[in-house]
């Protein structure tokens, strides 16, 4: 039997803590957050990256409360209300981000042609990392694991032979790095229990996910590992509840 | 047998092929395009409501040349050869032509909340409309076929009670009227063989969808319907060798 999700750890721990703890006084932009999640982490690093004034709130999913579903009736994080309007979906909130937030350092490259190349590379990670990575957590048969991993490493081995270095676009960490990151930072979790090691991808992707993990602002919402683990139990034991694992179970796509 | 993709009828025809005759001269921007394909259109549509110089180059996607798969390996269409370097995905072209054209007409709405929710809607016709439209085409179980089209129609009667009128966004024709569009002129496909009626979705959305197909752009970017329904026809007996076709039997996110 699968032990409800609702049960989850309550909040941030660790570095993250100390981050939702400098973001209670209330702002034009509340940021409805999970803190164990890593599409909220997507936006939660741009947040923290472009400087811009939030509000953080922990919403468990898995028990909404009734102001945070009258805004959102999907009640998915992240989400955002601004100005009375709420929003979510990680990469359109970063793309709300540099439109409400112009005067803010950009997370998009300024190259017209790079910023497509940016946008393409969002959607590989979307289509193609995403489902495989979620599979690989999820799927108990050995041999369909070993087929997940080869899929979500085949992948990153080409990613990373796109990266300038030390960041996606180069000096500048940006919106393709904090796509990638909250997967980064949680990998000692498919390393401990899926036999993914970095070296095995190529020595550009070690490189390049040791850079990530250093970057301030992925470290600054990144909550303990004991916490985390709780959670991604469900996932390696296939229980999860989440709208992402019941989509993989039932062979859907990732809402 | 399937009838090899390889065949389909090679070029635009009617007010579509009246576009691609005034495209024809050199210019900054190639658009790579399939007169029958229904991504390529979004993009197609952009370019004429923006008025940006193109030069419109048909390749048959399933007997690609070879300058067109050096610059874009993938070989998928829609794709844009901008100063040397190659763009595909029919939404990133859109962004792209935004960025690298920013004094034309814009796509997206002027208020930040606003050009989100527009990419929220992007989201939902992909990850939603889409794969059911898709399966609709190609499942062949007649009570498989009902499930999709109620999945669909659900979708589209959202869709429809959040259009302001006449278009998305009210008078401004837009990204995400552009994004949909593709489907609307097409949808007699589904009308005489799949048992589909833009009455039966709800009285809004058949007033959207005549909207959205007299606009000028949508015309004139329509080919005959003849030749369209030949390639129609491998989808609806699932025969279809396209890569979209291919991950919808195969049970895989559409490329």
């Amino acid at each position: 039997m699968s032990i409800p999700d609702v049960h989850i750890f309550p909040h941030a721990t660790g570095a993250a803590a100390t981050t939702v703890a400098k973001h209670q006084e209330p702002q034009d932009l509340i940021f409805y957050a999970g803190w164990f999640c890593p599409y909220v982490q997507r936006a939660w690093i741009a947040l923290e990256e472009k400087g811009i004034p939030y509000q953080y709130k922990e919403v468990n999913p898995y028990k909404k409360e009734a102001h945070f579903l009258a805004i959102n009736p999907k009640g998915l994080v992240p989400a955002v209300e601004y100005k009375g309007r709420a929003l979510y979906e990680s990469l359109v909130l970063c793309e709300f981000f540099e439109d409400a937030y112009p005067s803010t350092k950009s997370m998009f490259p300024a190259d017209p042609v790079d910023r497509a190349v940016a946008r393409i590379w969002l959607d590989h990670i979307s289509k193609t990392f995403m489902p495989a990575h979620h599979k690989l957590l999820q799927v108990q048969d050995p041999a369909k694991q070993k087929e997940h991993l080869q899929e979500m490493n085949e992948f990153l081995r080409k990613f990373a032979a796109a990266v300038k270095g030390p960041y996606f676009f180069g000096e500048e960490f940006g919106i393709v790095d904090l796509a990638i990151a909250p997967w980064i930072i949680r990998d000692w979790v498919v390393q401990e229990h899926r036999g993914y090691s970095r070296a095995d991808v190529s020595p550009e992707w070690k490189t390049y996910a040791e850079n990530v993990e250093k970057r301030e602002s992925v470290i600054n919402t990144t909550s303990l590992r004991e916490h985390t683990l709780e959670i991604y139990g469900r996932y390696l034991r296939d229980e999860a509840q989440s709208a992402a694992a019941r989509a993989i179970r039932e062979g859907r796509v990732i809402p």
